[in-house]
């Protein structure tokens, strides 16, 4: 079995035109596959309308047990429902997932460091035999990025680092890929040059390019998930690219 | 296989500690079990504080666009991903479903009559197999009261409806009882005395009751499902029952 684990983030579901155009290619991609999503900006302009404030901490959100109401209201409910929806109208049997549902998602909340981000978790486990059983019986699971903890307690939790973690547990049962959608067309060489996309980046390769400086800081985290998950979780490959050009061959290649 | 389909309301959702109380029961009743629930008052709080006008004809909600994100949010969100974590950990294996979810139900938009309901659905279809699926793997569905039409539009839907039609499918392979849960003890003869439990209706005895007029007027489209599910959608039983009382021999059962 081929399974694909394709991630979205803000830039698609910012947007009903970008959105709607990038789910018409999802349904067209070949063999099994999962599309795991983030929140988008959506839960910022609830929590401003509500008066909850919005704390970042080096662009990382701080997540007040009012903010993960707003959260898991917006990416488990609206957004995650949405997307289901318009999947279904398309022909494409879609089943959305909390980390909460069937404990897709086992997360602990994070250790309180230097900073306390809150009700963040981080991901322990995924129910690889849930989404085994709804891919075997021709769902394809839709996961938002919301972990609960085994107390019952709901997590925010990073939606790159759960596409990870979902891709490396179905490379247990099935041949991985994961493909990380962004607004970029790759892990570009120059920042200021859309087509300057390096097409293949293993360890070594990474370990250069962060030392000369030429990956950008918000890089680093999605390229060492994706490093992560090609060394240790078995997936065989991930592709970063732009969510605009799922079908087409190309962004840059993530190998061991 | 014997299976119980429970509905919760009000009373027990905009309650913490009722919810509690209540999941701790839900957990021990015996065999494979279902749970839907309705909204309660989150979503009017919410739209209140959003500044989204709540209309209502005949006590029935006019779903605007606005209040449909609202209750998609507060529903299939929310209060649906509370209660799956809750019971996952009292080691009942929840996963939470809304009607797009795998197309579990299916609805249409409520044709314009007098009235114009706005977006709300009239249920169609439930999509039995996947509950079969699901339940024969070990995990109890709990359903909120958003469904789904074939065009990808969410459709808010009454809960009591929704809890029939889910009876009456999985009814067609399980030995199905179905529960309403709600603030009284049962049918009241006189809605002054708590204790004037009706034991037992059946078709004839609820012709004579509205023709009594002992019934009111709120509890006529409930019983009206109620009896649907044993007439035409092969239920074995429905009990209307308090929800402090769910693993009790007690409330109004409706039978053939």
């Amino acid at each position: 079995m081929n399974i694909t684990v394709v991630k979205i983030g803000g830039n698609v579901i910012d947007s009903p035109v970008a959105l709607a155009a990038f789910l018409s290619d999802f349904v067209k991609l070949k063999g099994q596959k999962i599309l795991v999503h983030g929140g988008g900006k959506l839960a910022t302009q609830l929590s401003d309308k509500l008066g909850v404030e919005s704390k970042f901490v080096d662009g990382r959100r701080i997540t007040s047990p009012a903010m993960l109401d707003i959260a898991v209201m917006t990416y488990a409910g609206l957004i995650n429902k949405k997307i289901v929806a318009a999947l279904q109208a398309s022909g494409c049997n879609a089943i959305g997932l909390s980390g909460a549902d069937g404990m897709a998602i086992t997360a602990h909340k994070r250790q309180k460091d230097f900073i306390d981000y809150g009700e963040v978790g981080d991901v322990e486990a995924v129910n690889a035999s849930m989404l085994k059983m709804l891919i075997q019986n021709e769902y394809t699971p839709v996961i938002c990025a919301i972990s609960c903890d085994t107390g019952g307690n709901l997590l925010n939790t990073n939606a790159d680092t759960i596409a990870s973690a979902v891709a490396s547990a179905v490379a247990s049962f099935a041949d991985t890929s994961l493909i990380y959608c962004f607004e970029k067309r790759g892990v570009l060489l120059d920042m200021d040059d859309d087509d300057s996309v390096i097409a293949r980046i293993d360890p070594d390769c990474f370990d250069e390019l962060k030392s000369n400086g030429i990956i950008a800081s918000g890089m680093i985290p999605k390229i060492s998930n994706s490093l992560y998950a090609v060394t240790h979780g078995g997936v065989n490959k991930v592709i970063i690219k732009s969510s605009n050009e799922l079908l087409l061959n190309t962004g840059t290649l993530i190998c061991r």
